[in-house]
């Protein structure tokens, strides 16, 4: 397997994501090839503070950087020769597999759909983003890419994430549920009630709307909703676990005897602290396209580039985007199937 | 003031509503009235097995109940003498200033706005939910109402916020935003898009587009969104913190050191649980009608009703929709100068 990362555009500079992306090298046998792109120079000084010899690695120069502050549409007009897309061309080319970065999230969706464009079967890609629950992880989709969204686009998001929840998470009969204001099926919103209608009719362990009580109680697996209400839903989850423990642990500084019982029950602290740290899941793989691409998080760490890559290695080797293809290909049959039966 | 309290429709019965009640009404020599509206042999019941001798006390009998499982609007129909009805009649005819209810949530909305009527400059009501932060409070609109919603009634929802975070909640300037995917102008949706021009316009200090991350973190006070959205978040972080700290519990209880030490450093856990607690901010306002209509948690209990009094008696004593009604009407008045400015 061929391997590309885009090494600038994370928080922390092209160095730590260097050492992650070399440090997956080393666990996994399986890369042939590791393409680092980005500033050359600043790439090979990396490689040589990291002291690495491995002659898997192959350095792509890409002049230009698109940061944060970047507009992504605009800024893939203007940066022709930007880390992003130089990398995303290799995949193109099919000189590549997997492709991660941890850079500008919207130029990633963006550069990723111009370029490999959408699978046969698949209207939009979508970012599922893997939530760990006390009692399981779920899959989060769409957690940014699209906006705006028609009822067919959720539709085809259920089946990814339930393929993608099968294939990489282990589920056996992923249950999947429209996220919605209520349970009942005349609950929700013009878009989730039509959508409501397709999910049904879909090859998928379909359990209805959930709520949002329901998503971190091990009541669902795979949770849809358009990238609107999933990228707020992501982000208010995140800020609040990590508010939460910030102010548990000021309130356990505030005097000696807390802090003593602290320290005893830090094993508990350290549990918990490990399965929500974002970083076990590396990033959030955008689906629905003629590619393998991970997006990671733009505070990335070397362990978080490395779990990435392994999280893109496992969805090469479960062929997961022919899957999902294949999978929403039998959808559609069933529902004009079903289509034809109505109008007969 | 006279208030009055829809006693059926909580999740565990009619007493522990009546039993928060009758503490309101000893905590408050404002209270001149307080109507206990539902079915009268088991308020009475009630009533005896809390020994009450308050003279203040008026039973309103209600033959029927409207349950968690009713459809709002098609229950209202058939069921016409329904304890929520009942408690909306005493505030339309002028026998009260404010209605407490545990019940349905659909069905009070639906009640309140069919027979109280929206304010005149106000389009639609919304729920303002109070959300405890670690360094703050706060306001969260729609919660819940209105699922599909308009760029207008998101701008109304800005001013109702702003007034009541002022009056209710002592804020001096308080900092409202569009909850969006993106803090710049440009992102967004069709509807907060056009909403952000319109909150640009309005005599509030508005701060912008947030996003889930700024919700925790203290950067804005009164967070505007439509009901589907607000729903959504408000339902998902109760279930996150509850079980964040049900995951927390189970692994503290896991060995007698940790356990230990948990008892140690009870006093940080009591501090977070009381202020993350539902129960302290009583219930969320239904802001923008002719009426105080609070609706407590349905599974409200004695100090829940007697918060959720305090706080519409605060609404009654600060005159919110008045100032609601004005702050809209000056802001409907700006908004056509500018419209006439631009058209000239």
């Amino acid at each position: 397997m061929r391997v590309v990362v885009d090494v600038m555009g994370g928080d922390h500079g092209c160095e730590v994501v260097i050492k992650g992306a070399l440090q997956a090298l080393q666990l996994n046998a399986n890369i042939q090839e590791l393409f680092l792109v980005g500033r050359q120079p600043e790439i090979e000084a990396a490689l040589k503070k990291c002291g690495n010899k491995d002659s898997r690695v192959t350095v792509v120069h890409a002049s230009e950087v698109l940061t944060m502050e970047d507009k992504p549409v605009e800024g893939l007009r203007h940066k022709k020769d930007c880390s992003i897309l130089r990398a995303v061309d290799l995949l193109k080319e099919g000189r590549a597999e997997a492709m991660i970065s941890p850079g500008n999230t919207g130029a990633v969706v963006a550069a990723s759909t111009i370029r490999l464009r959408p699978l046969t079967e698949v209207d939009r890609p979508a970012i599922a983003a893997i939530i760990p629950a006390p009692k399981n992880q779920f899959v989060l989709l769409d957690a940014g890419a699209n906006v705006e969204c028609r009822p067919r686009h959720l539709a085809q998001y259920a089946i990814m994430g339930s393929v993608y929840s099968q294939k990489i998470l282990g589920y056996a009969n992923p249950r999947v549920g429209i996220l919605s204001v209520g349970t009942e099926d005349v609950k929700g919103n013009e878009l989730t009630l039509e959508a409501f209608k397709l999910c049904k009719q879909c090859p998928i362990n379909f359990i209805g709307n959930v709520e949002g009580h329901d998503l971190f109680s091990n009541r669902v697996d795979v949770v849809v909703c358009d990238g609107f209400v999933g990228n707020i839903v992501l982000k208010t989850c995140e800020s609040l676990a990590t508010n939460l423990f910030a102010w548990l642990k000021s309130e356990l500084m505030r005097n000696p005897v807390r802090t003593l019982g602290a320290w005893l029950a830090r094993g508990a602290f350290g549990t918990i602290k490990k399965q929500l740290d974002p970083a076990e899941a590396g990033g959030a793989p955008l689906l629905g396209l003629n590619g393998n691409v991970m997006i990671a998080h733009g505070a990335a760490d070397d362990r978080t580039i490395r779990n990435a890559i392994r999280a893109a290695s496992e969805a090469v080797k479960h062929n997961i985007n022919q899957s999902i293809n294949q999978e929403i290909a039998r959808a559609s049959v069933e529902m004009e199937k079903n289509a034809a039966h109505v109008s007969s």
